[in-house]
């Protein structure tokens, strides 16, 4: 008998299941890059321009100097006996590391952890919780995770018996949250974000979808919400929030929090306030099933590929938690280099250490570009022919809305492509820009957007600019009605 | 609305799935740890000891010195530029570091890479496998995971649909796959291991239970081998690979090879042979679809913590890759400095370089030292009464067959425990002592086992044993029929 695996055979759930911010357009541009590899000059431009990811390293950025120095101490201890190091490294990494150190049972930074990850790290996360929202977080409630995704996997392995089981996501949403789902086989609720009121979060639509949903027969389970917003890059007023608690406690849903871009915030009149504080605030204590998502990935330390985050998990009973666990311990545990950079992230440098100033200046630096580059490319965006943008308030994207002519959706629709895809692999193809089409993460039938990162190096954010704008002018040209 | 949360309404595969490794026991041991530290002397014994998982630094072990040097250089790559650290670190270190920099995008450690892994240190490790089974092997067949467990899991995401399809198992086996079959809803198919001749694989029981399966409806659609053995410790002699290949080829079944020991072999006559090895050496191409896993969790390495791993896919069309690679976007990558080790296991330092000589002496020292200790709890626990236990031929455990007299049977039966659950937890309450039940792997009906490690450190091996003994000489007198 010949192998019977076949894509006809597979978990159908695998095959619906869809990841648009590495998919088509991406594929299509790893083959381009190859191209200009082996034969330079063969294409209209000479790089490319990866916008589709938040992966902020990838295009230049520097990590930050002090984390690295902890994290490279701990890998190769030894170097904490040599004197040498003093030139090398600041005298607080030095003391960082060698806390750090003494946290770890047996100073064994190559052993599996308990499940949750180490207790002292998570000891230093919850200090850092506690002083983020002036409400107390424990250590218990703290499970650490290589990057926000695990944590987002295992409350819908948890949650999810069937395809009755439903999960409110916002549209536009981070589609990870649409794979997962898939992935386990429940129902995507959608809630559509305002995009009139700059992706504004309205309880009343939430609550109709919810009652919508119920009237299928689906039994809601949870709610999703992205702050700051991710493609949208809005941030929640903190009204919005009390309000969006008080509906998750009166509907018996659990609330999941994607807080992962909570350092990234570039208005002045808005703040962040994590769920938990907000939960708090109201009182609620172990009524409310919340689980807060952190991530080392993004923020101004963007260290995407040391896959380090954790979820904050409180208002379980100790059953559902005991499962929580046991999920946790199939995979033994997070790797430990992320679990150490969490706690350095959620504990940075302070004022009086001998790195403060110098972390401050490489936080400040970062942030402040990310601010501008923002307000430049979504200017630029508001400045083309038929698009429409929202200010990024917060997160490393911004979504624009593409109003399209016909003769350009009938040419998608001639290549079987959704129109914004067709859009986004044409821009590829003159420009060497990715971005990801709306479609990947959903949007108001009828409307077009693309999800562009924030995240090129700033000088060059003029040329990409230009760029952009020579090819949408020869598209709109070439396909207006 | 009260939260709708509760066990009662969870995922019922997930309220299935078990995982002894990490289990009642061992949650007990480390309330006992609390114990010793609250209150010193309260217990019959001054420390834990962990044989219940194999996580040699935990218990000890030194991280080889080469690895560590990269993997901090690579962390913080900076210090490349100072001449300090040719006192700091070996010459071929800081030479490897910079090599495998510039395999990386850009030298950022902190982006995510290809879902696959970064190119380059795939295209190391393909090199690694070549050497070490003189067939070619192929960058574009390498996943790099977060150890093997993940790899695992997307395998048997991919291949179950519902509970009529059925992966083969060795009974006893890890209970990562008893886990991962339970949370993806199929069915487990076991085939048992011979304990009466060394935990032989037979092929005419595989067989045997494949047919079995079929004829209950179940869809067989891959067979577990895990080479050498967990927990058994065995090592498959090279015939009766080529007969588990044939087999896999002739029933159409995929080729799950946990190969994670790979380095931890303990006896002259037996050698590791790597499934691909085999699986080519019989001319077999696209048409048996393998999946071999390896780990940098084991080996003279021990990297735990790291959570480093990869998967070798042969034998998939192509549609099926995509869907593999498509699951593995949805997580984005593994853990870069998991990625770099892996690279670095798979090519460590050759004779000439710097580190070579101390490198061998570190790797020797671990391995004879790990045969000593195999050879020594083996000689101990066939000296007990009612004990026989088969050689560690290879990986890192004993799966000692404990016979217990009726009265300890009625009195497991009494607290509700499994035989070898209740003999675990007397043993843990009367040595501090961790092993775990022979239930939590699977045994033939009947039989009574537990899987201790050979991990604890050389020195401790005979106090371990005086205690065991002293313990067990008690329990037996105690429960004689």
């Amino acid at each position: 008998m010949a192998s019977s695996v076949a894509v006809e055979n597979l978990n159908p759930k695998v095959l619906k299941c869809e990841y648009a911010v590495r998919g088509e357009i991406v594929i299509h541009a790893q083959r381009l890059q190859q191209q200009l590899q082996n034969q330079p000059g063969s294409l209209p431009f000479h790089e490319i321009l990866y916008c589709n990811i938040g992966n902020p390293q990838s295009l230049g950025q520097q990590p930050v100097t002090f984390f690295r120095e902890v994290l490279a101490l701990c890998d190769h201890p030894y170097l904490l006996q040599r004197e040498e190091i003093k030139s090398l490294f600041s005298a607080d990494s030095i003391s960082r590391a060698k806390q750090i150190l003494a946290l770890i049972p047996g100073r064994a930074t190559g052993a599996y952890s308990h499940s949750q990850g180490i207790k002292g790290l998570r000891d230093a996360i919850a200090a850092g919780i506690t002083a983020r929202d002036g409400f107390p977080a424990n250590a218990d409630d703290i499970f650490l995770t290589d990057g926000a995704s695990p944590g987002v996997h295992l409350m819908m392995q948890l949650l999810i018996r069937n395809e009755k089981d439903g999960i409110l996501v916002p549209i536009p949403q981070y589609p990870l949250y649409s794979a997962s789902i898939a992935l386990h086989g429940g129902a995507l609720v959608p809630y559509y974000l305002n995009e009139s009121t700059g992706w504004g979060l309205e309880i009343s639509d939430v609550k109709k979808q919810l009652e919508d949903a119920r009237s299928r027969g689906i039994d809601v389970r949870a709610l999703v919400v992205i702050n700051p917003g991710n493609p949208t890059g809005q941030v929640l007023a903190e009204e919005n929030q009390y309000d969006i608690v008080k509906f998750c406690k009166n509907e018996g849903l659990v609330l999941l929090a994607d807080e992962v871009y909570q350092e990234n915030i570039y208005v002045d009149d808005k703040k962040f306030h994590s769920f938990k504080k907000i939960v708090r605030s109201l009182g609620y204590g172990e009524d409310l099933p919340l689980v807060s998502y952190q991530s080392v990935s993004k923020g101004y330390y963007g260290e995407c590929g040391k896959r380090g985050g954790y979820m904050e998990i409180t208002g379980f009973s100790a059953p559902v938690r005991e499962q929580i666990y046991k999920i946790s311990s199939v995979n033994l545990c997070s790797n430990i280099t992320g679990q150490i950079l969490a706690s350095l992230v959620m504990n940075p440098p302070k004022a009086g250490d001998e790195s403060y100033a110098s972390y401050q200046a490489e936080k400040d630096r970062i942030l402040t570009s990310l601010a501008r580059r923002a307000k430049a490319l979504e200017d630029a965006f508001n400045n083309l022919e038929g698009i429409t943008c929202n200010k990024a308030e917060g997160a490393m994207y911004l979504f624009p809305r593409i109003n399209l002519p016909q003769k350009a959706i009938d040419a998608a629709n001639a290549a079987n492509k959704a129109p914004d895809a067709f859009y986004a692999l044409r821009l590829l193809e003159s420009t060497g820009i990715v971005v990801v089409p709306g479609s990947g993460f959903g949007q108001v039938p009828g409307t077009w957007h693309f999800r562009c990162t924030i995240l090129p190096q700033e000088e060059k954010i003029p040329a990409i600019i230009s760029r952009f704008k020579v090819f949408h002018e020869a598209f709109m040209a070439e396909h207006r009605d």
